[in-house]
């Protein structure tokens, strides 16, 4: 599929700290980078800038807040095209600054938000736009809500300088026809604006979501290497770009860093085809459930975890 | 999605024996068929019926060969409505016998054949349709078929008894556009015939291509326990059962039979997504060249391995 205004980000550090805290070395965080930007890849997301009084930095990693200097850090001297992003939980801002995007590494903010929360994220956006920076709005579980509450975020987006609103389908509760549905309205409702889609991969149906976002007209996809992700993680980077053929793009070096890092990566962590992170899917339910019993001597018991969780939605 | 006339076919023995040779225990093959009675599931694939003296029984398994005797022990004494089918490769026929199916356990036959093997399984097709059995004939490696070829098979299988044709993505390798047009395709040749789908999950997509080809009217489906089955696998069986509501099927019973056996039997056997697979799968490629390499101690040297196969096509 070769359109040229599709854009590819990698949410690796960004959705995988969701299952380390946050804490990946220096060194594993900048051989992504320069994996990303030999093969060109378009955004890198390096995490989130969380309130560090909400979430105090004894308890997490940096790519909990990435600082400007950390990321500058990171980057420096790899020759890159590659644009930064970070996420911005938008209901969850405090005391966080954001310098003017001309004085720092970052290109684009992306505002993390639900559909409830939707004014929460047009601040955010219209400060950061108005700081230089490129914008997005993310509406997470997406598959939990109405349809007049989304067409009314929707539209209130519609009049701001947002660049790009994503589906997030935070459960991997969705199926193609729905990923379908929802892009169509999205750019219903979002003249001018482009649409993105974010999928995890609860059902094996990440990818295959993400190429159907791409077919309805989706230009900004989300990936990681090889699925990283909280619980079942995200479309995987590398198959992404098995069906994007634009030229600019080369497998190799994505091939080379999974089997560097995310390979011993996957012997301390935990991610992929799990179970019960299937359930919470084919359920449309917060994976959190999924979480709490992976913690557990109980983690393998899936029909009881099935029963459980069927009964507990009666 | 409830649609009636959905089949939906376990190849968990059959498929999955491609990598044990065939040696599953008794007890495993008669907890599956258990597990299968109880959910609803409509076919158990028992394995193949391969000729004896082209594959001596010092080198296989039971289920490389299925002989009734050996498939009545297994069902004895279990309460089931399940259908057994075998896979017989029809190009591979020499001094194998088929019983009339009133005097079977089976009661259906699937010839596996290639599109220029086609006049073998119509052959085949038509002694065991006159047996009293039901009939499939699978066509593999259709993604490297021209369609004049697929045309001209399908023409002759339309003037045939057979009950089933399949597509069967061999080589993991088609996106879900490709499975709507050769569904279609087949419907248009084959009226009055059902149409099959049986995909391997190179690309994590055998799930997405199955939901596919049921949306444009497919109503055989195959799936296996947890994927099981050469390489990266198949279309989840559990994740199948997932979307068809049909109240006929039951969930429970499948994860029971997954958490009991298909996971101590992981750590034995590898399938799943794998990358040396992703990257024959994404090429169109027969995976010969990923299980050779997974022998070998560059089983995980993706990039070389992208490199090489790359080179090797051009």
């Amino acid at each position: 599929m070769y359109r040229e205004q599709i854009k590819v980000l990698d949410c690796t550090i960004r959705d995988g700290g969701l299952i380390n805290n946050h804490y990946f070395t220096d060194e594993f965080v900048r051989a992504v980078y320069l994996a990303l930007s030999k093969s060109g890849i378009d955004y890198m997301e390096m995490g989130y800038r969380s309130s560090k009084e909400l979430f105090p930095p004894t308890d997490y990693g940096d790519w909990k807040y990435c600082d400007d200097s950390k990321i500058r850090k990171i980057i420096d001297g790899i020759e890159s095209n590659v644009k930064l992003s970070i996420m911005v939980d938008s209901y969850r801002v405090k005391e966080q600054e954001f310098t003017p995007a001309d004085e720092s590494p970052i290109d684009m903010i992306r505002a993390a938000t639900y559909v409830k929360y939707i004014d929460s994220a047009i601040e955010l956006v219209n400060k950061c736009h108005d700081l230089g920076y490129e914008t997005t709005v993310n509406i997470m579980a997406i598959s939990k809500e109405i349809e007049p509450d989304i067409v009314e975020a929707l539209k209130q987006l519609a009049d701001t300088p947002v660049d790009v609103v994503y589906v997030v389908d935070s459960f991997g509760a969705l199926y193609s026809e729905q990923i379908e549905y929802l892009v169509k309205l999205y750019k219903k409702y979002l003249p001018g604006k482009e649409i993105g889609v974010h999928c995890h991969n609860n059902q094996q149906l990440a990818y295959a979501n993400t190429i159907e976002g791409i077919i309805h007209d989706a230009n900004y996809v989300d990936g990681s290497l090889y699925g990283i992700g909280r619980g079942p993680g995200n479309c995987c980077l590398e198959l992404l770009m098995g069906f994007l053929k634009n030229p600019k793009f080369d497998l190799t070096p994505i091939l080379q860093v999974i089997q560097d890092y995310m390979l011993p990566m996957r012997e301390e962590l935990e991610w992929g085809y799990i179970i019960p992170y299937m359930i919470t899917g084919i359920l449309n339910e917060h994976p959190r459930l999924a979480i709490a019993m992976r913690q557990t001597d109980q983690k393998d018991k899936y029909a009881e975890f099935y029963q459980q969780i069927g009964d507990s939605l009666d």
